[in-house]
């Protein structure tokens, strides 16, 4: 379990720097561990990469759960969908599967259904709140999101684009 | 004039219809004048696709212009926009020259000159009536534009989703 973790910590890293097509053999080296051990863990790279989205959401999860307990429920939900578009590659392939409810491996599928129950908790309390819309489907949120992700790499977007797309989930002011 | 604006509107229809790829001889046909008559006035596809764009943001601009006299004018703007964003393939290659300021034909450029005059009144008497953030530049401003409209085509987007992503431009309760 410790050559584990240090692989997929190992891969994470290579994949940041050197971008998914980095080899096994750099991750091995990356990770202090022998080619051998890289595959008795991970047999394909398919399932190494699904490892490190696993552990990139389950991140993700944590920072939700950090976020439950907080006194301003709105802003505790917008901040973190705030940084869940932010976090960029990630969380737009995040959106694309969580909207597509499409083909995630093994690894990804556990922490990507505790983050939609994080998600929901967060849109719960800020909805009681009174500060957020009721009216929005899951799909329809999905889309919100995504255009949140839309605004932040917008050639002319950025951090305040995305924050004011999700700021359309308060609710108006009547 | 009458002829040129006749294969417009017919060239128009022609698009919608069957796709940029409508032949001109069809579009004549639709007409009810000779190829001949075509070609003198649009020598090239590129012309004539040009000035049915210039028609398409014209009939845009006088949308907006309607809406210039309301006595609500934040939802003048956001409401603007969401038919913006909503009137599709059109708004999509308006959103992306508008950000870009790429290269538009000359049958484009003066009524997207219009727009941004008619957004810009829109936009300012909406600020002024204290609904709409003043915040954005220009730039966020085409990028959350954007967002709307890619939250009108997600897959499991729509009206309510655009809107909701434009009502982010609302100042926000204190």
């Amino acid at each position: 379990v410790a050559n584990r973790a240090r692989i997929v910590a190992a891969a994470r890293r290579a994949f940041d720097a050197a971008g998914p097509l980095v080899s096994l053999d750099a991750i091995a080296r990356e990770a202090g561990v022998g080619p051998g051990t890289v595959h008795r863990h991970f047999p394909t790279k398919a399932a190494l990469v699904d490892a490190v989205l696993g552990a990139a959401v389950a991140d993700i999860v944590a920072d939700a759960d950090a976020r439950r307990g907080s006194d301003e429920p709105v802003e505790a939900l917008l901040s973190f969908l705030e940084e869940l578009v932010v976090s960029g590659a990630a969380a737009h392939d995040l959106a694309d599967r969580l909207g597509a409810g499409g083909d995630v491996g093994p690894a990804v599928a556990q922490p990507l259904a505790e983050l939609k129950e994080e998600l929901r908790a967060l849109l719960e309390r800020a909805q009681r709140a009174g500060g957020v819309r009721t009216d929005l489907d899951e799909g329809a949120l999905a889309a919100v999101v995504a255009a949140g992700h839309a605004a932040y790499v917008h050639p002319t977007g950025g951090r305040l684009a995305a924050r004011v797309v999700l700021d359309g989930l308060r609710v108006r002011p009547s």
